[in-house]
């Protein structure tokens, strides 16, 4: 048995137990929703507590805390970030949807370390809380949260993932292969030109990604209770934001319309629909990648991946793809989860979402899901895998729709001609051309050299 | 321009078309809603207006109206559906979310109609929507429409489409193939297998499909407005019911709670989740069939589809899998159709939902979908492919991870390195166990004969 | 630092924790996979582990094991059943798409304690996973953890969450309000047909449910390798049902196709796709519970949830509908989960399902948020909330749309008059029905009378 | 019967209906996909042909055709585009995955239109599809029309609902309601504050979609087959954009990598990301306008929307609004084509995405129902609401929370017990505050007075 202490707050006493930093409202929560059994996300309540800090800070400059108050509270706040801090926050997310109990969580956390520090109390509510609600608080904390994970993390691992790609394009521009569309053969294209179209596939989901920073940097902070700021100093939105910009060393600024920022959470449902895109993309590299590792000798095998783990207890020698698929499976889960905000984003009414909760949760898991199985993809699948030259080679070498480049000299209908006997008779496209045309083989060799054949590719 | 009458209705007078058989409820809604351009699905139309026959019969003999009022009204619902009724319903989907203004339409049309069979004024409220209400009859007509179609065009096309596969099973019964896992080489399996597994796959949908026929088939009908059945004969749901199953040979059952019944729109909800999952059974054959014809030479191609269409205007001879791709396309339509009627499923308040309209539009489409691209599937891709047998052999032959059945013989360990010589010296596997083991060419020829090693199977 | 010994597989050696329970695929996977940082679900590793005892003792009825072997494995497996077995399951959900790491997890950790039990080795593939692979016992784990979270969890609590919901309709009977379409004013209706409306949604989710039972008992176990069965006992997929229906009491049954049950996971889809379906019932509960709670003054009042928890630091005695939130934030992520479980299911190709932690993960979550969820909206929301009465007497009393009733006696055109005369000047519209027709008010107030007006309902 | 005319491609003779423009390939498409029964959209069949005209003269101006047949086409085109043009247009939308039906359907009747024009042999291939491939043009075509009606309808659209609110929160700006954060009564907001944050979460909407334009005018013309650029003129994708944006008056641009444009549909997943975000905003205002609207009398009642049509056959006097239902169906249904898109562009390989007909088809959908529905919120809506004062005032003078306000003076403590006791009693606040604090009368009407409490709002 846990033992316990006696809380109290307006709806009368309750059992905590004896060493928890928290208080009276953490452990209603605790008991109110044994729900899914997993607290919020540790990002989520790192940028809960920085926030916590820059009001504390906030606080002092607009004369709201004595400066020794204030001092306490972020202190608290910097060594509770240097700590185990998950610990001290075991409400679950399906909670209040408004994140009221994670708000008052880290209150009293707060509360409890400041005034130890300061050997006098400090109130969760007048203290911590000051200036604030949690209508403000835990939306600004989703973006904060949010845009902190995208620079750290997930932007990071993208740009790596574009670097990896270009420069194993780079190594294996000399490799043509057989081009696919429907899945059916078609003209040649150099491994560069695939590998090349990835990254800038990446590419312009991180520059949608960026293009979204502003507003996600943009906080509610400022609003209160309903938008109206009300009970909070005309200044402390912009003080805020200035304060927790120098503890993050990211730029935020306080939202054009706070009422919109507090009502909604439209920001969340564009980011997430963003993050949504970029998996889509992954889902197609990873495919891609699957596909070219196919075989080794039964499928398409125009690449090895590293062999990373064995693959099967049953059928010896098996290497299976294991990076892109846990990133292809990376892909179905940030979908998912995209369909999760989109409810949540429309759901809200009047003046307060109430699924916040679930949207940091799922974004969050997003950021980082992302972030992950692309370093991964990058370093374990990309960086390392061998082109099987002579695979490539064979297939374009019999390959009749090469005939393609042929149609300026002798005309559509002769070129279908050689293309239908020679898949027909299963010989190289160039021994049919060579009965069927006046050009000589050496003509031949170079019309219908794959490698030139990719020349016009941007 | 077009010509018009003059007709009011409580809120004032408007201007008709001067042929049209509806009147100014149908009319406001016209202009009210310039908004897809697009009308109620025929699908949709044809079963309100079933349900308009059946509720005049129900009303002559529960003597809510007279025979000669009810005779009217079913012959003039009889007549309209022998035309080309749809010019007569130009409501746009998007229109009030109780699909107020479609049975508006319906009223005036058939009073109209019914007055010139009758040679007395029906009234569209007071005779064609006699014991009615739009949120008792849309439901209804959603339930049927959507029942009818499951009987008249889903069920009989995945029947078919079962039909087709297992007669083709029976005639690639004697081809074995590689098997895939992971995309990558593994034991080998019967293309009969293969197949069966597809068909089996269907037959599970239909079973499911069929699990939700009598939540489909019990009707809303009955309530009125809110589910108390203001207003209506306490008969009038079991004759109502009676009637229709006539009228459709479908057997339709008043609803065990019609506040249910009206409230939510649970019953599209499941029956919604299942057309997805057959959706998500067909993408999984499509994309089977797809790679499987993929190449013909840089691909698997193990099958050959039937070729339908030149597959480009570019490069000569190419062949595309255009139904299986189709196929493919619908399922993801019916993924996100699903999508619009969660959505719509949860968007219900108190006493009615309020999406009625793209509910119904999404459920028949999907239905609509899924029948025709089902048939396309089996008797223009699945009916008719060849069978590539000298890549299947050729393929097996190679294929190191056969030695899996030597396992029990000469141990893992032994039958792994094998594997990795086989496939490092890009030789046959029975070449290279016949060097490293004591087993004779015989033997390891009946060991490893791909053709026995898949008679395990169910 | 932690304490590591040395391990070796089939690619070399690698570093183990010195006291872990597990082997060197095991570490692999840690190593390669460190993308959510979360493991499997509890639900599946403890579904994994019975299905491992339960080959086990088939593997000894049908002479594949030693008699002492199956013992060992099987007690193991018990022994671990009774601890914290969590512990030993370190590999993330995002890892290779069969699932082999987790099998290879369960074949380590049983194989070592087999092993102390039995004081021989105890091989993790030759003896734990004998006669099986990841390919079958991985979708038969996932069938087995949904089977019975359904009949452990979700369907007693969605009973539970009925009898109520019922068990508060008989106590809420006499209570009559104003009903609501297009969240306007409607006719009446009991507040006990608003109840018993939510627990018939309940009820047919429940049969739905109930209805899929039976596919999800169907195993894939026995079908090794690509569903042939190759190396397993012929007999070893009905033996195996046997045993797993012994140790778990749920009837579990060997698939009709194993090809179809490997290669898809079309069950887990519908499944999904049904626990979607109540998901949005849920949402629609929810939804209709915090609406009649809203206010208390400026929204509808027609009811007062069971106060739980403060609702905000800033505004004194304001209270939150904070379990109905929390539920309808459930409804939210089960959708969401669905979307990832209808990705993953056509992402399939050809003789295996490479999606499949993320199926188990994401099938799993949805049961128990909703097994947890749907226990606390009836226990903490439904069974405890109080009726306003005199908030439900106020409005019925001046809702103009009671004329309804008079259509039969008054017409139609008359009633609308005196409905609108009614609200232009904020009078009952007993008053006005009193002034302009011959009806006395004795008469009015026995017509108008909106307990009678309910009582069609059925 | 129609009669028919014979034609011929490679494939062999059909019939064609002999009016016909289109030829044998267009025809061959029709009779291959008798699926949904629906062309492609009229927006994406004019972009098609303004890119057919775009190409001719870039052709011409390349020496690649004559200035006769660029003129001839071109001139084709432009009448085509002038007259009813989608009757040419039959092929289905579930038709090949890359669209090269469509493709040749447009350069079969653009060949015909031109051959009369010239009076000699305009080839659909060689001279309408010159430099050209599906690979490439439908891609294109993708982008173009999106981007066209993005700039003709939506961004219009969205702006103009922009303005219609701001007008009207000027106009309501006196206006002060009871805030509501849970749906519980919380501090005060001006109506205004209201429909400015609706006004901004519409503004960071514009903006987001402006921020995709960019992307979206850069095309794939030019890559041809496979990204390469096989067989075009290498100017050809520069000469292309600057025709185009000549004949659009929108500036289009080459793309940076034409394998990323035409292997992946990342561009159309995105901005169908941020429509769907709008349509996520347009839900929360269209829900906030109904519930406002809620009652008259037994709901919320605070505005009254104007009457467009009467809400019920059997309730006299029921408006209902319609005008947010069918928004809110919109938003539901821009979510579901969200999710085919998802689909569709995860599920290109390698060269190609082919599920290009369902991008368009769904891409251009979501556009139309967000500019059409936005207008009709705007016109029909929000500009001619009416606000019930004496309901806001009469609400916000019994509001206990208003206390909130009294924290300063009087401590948290004394003004819950003043709000519990005004709630208790049903007695207004001020009254309850009178009696349990020094407060003046007066003094209290200052404290208390809802519109200053709203002043700190942004």
């Amino acid at each position: 048995m846990t033992k316990t202490r006696i809380e109290r707050d307006s709806m009368g006493e309750l059992q905590v137990p004896v060493d928890a930093l928290y208080g009276a409202q953490t452990q209603r929560a605790v008991d109110n929703f044994p729900i899914s059994g997993k607290p919020m996300p540790r990002q989520f309540i790192r940028a809960l507590i920085l926030a916590k800090a820059a009001a504390a800070r906030a606080n002092v400059e607009l004369n709201q805390l004595s400066a020794a108050q204030g001092k306490a509270i972020s202190d608290a706040a910097q060594g509770l970030l240097e700590g185990d801090f998950m610990q001290h926050f075991p409400v679950d997310i399906f909670q209040t949807g408004s994140g009221t109990s994670s708000n008052m969580n880290a209150n009293e956390v707060l509360a409890t370390l400041a005034s130890r520090l300061l050997d006098e109390p400090v109130n969760p509510n007048d203290h911590v809380n000051c200036g604030q609600s949690s209508n403000d608080i835990i939306p600004t904390t989703i973006h904060v949260s949010a845009a902190l994970a995208l620079h750290e993390q997930l932007l990071p691992a993208l740009l790596h993932l574009v670097q990896v790609i270009e420069k194993k394009a780079a190594q294996v521009h000399h490799h043509v292969k057989t081009g696919r569309t429907h899945l059916m053969d078609a003209m040649p294209v150099r491994m560069s030109q695939v590998l090349n179209g990835w990254a800038q596939q990446l590419k312009a989901n991180i520059s949608h990604l960026q293009d979204l920073l502003p507003s996600l940097q943009c906080l509610a902070q400022g609003g209160t209770a309903v938008g109206t700021g009300i009970n909070a100093h005309p200044e402390f939105a912009a003080c805020f934001s200035r304060q927790l910009s120098q503890l993050t060393h990211v730029q935020f600024t306080p939202g054009k319309d706070l009422f919109a920022l507090i009502g909604s959470q439209d920001t969340a449902v564009a980011v997430s629909g963003q993050l949504k895109a970029t998996a889509v993309s992954l889902m197609k590299i990873a495919n891609d990648l699957r596909w070219m590792n196919s075989g080794p000798l039964a499928g398409l095998g125009e690449i090895e991946l590293e062999g990373l783990q064995p693959g099967s207890s049953i059928m010896p020698g098996k290497v299976n793809p294991v990076i892109p698929e846990a990133t292809a499976m990376v892909a179905a889960q940030v979908i998912g989860n995209d369909s999760v905000i989109t409810i949540a984003g429309q759901s809200g009414n009047f003046e307060l979402n109430v699924m916040l909760p679930i949207i940091a949760q799922n974004l969050l898991s997003s950021i980082e899901l992302l972030a992950n199985s692309s370093r991964l993809l990058g370093d374990k699948a990309i960086a390392s895998f061998k082109v099987n030259e002579s695979r490539l080679k064979e297939a374009l070498a019999r390959n009749p729709i090469l005939v393609t480049a042929l149609n300026p000299i002798i005309g559509y209908q002769k070129a279908a001609e050689i293309a239908k006997q020679a898949y027909k008779q299963g010989r190289p496209v160039i021994d049919v051309a060579l009965e069927h045309t006046n050009l000589s083989r050496s003509q031949l060799e170079e019309l219908l050299n794959p490698e030139k054949l990719t020349a016009g590719g941007v």
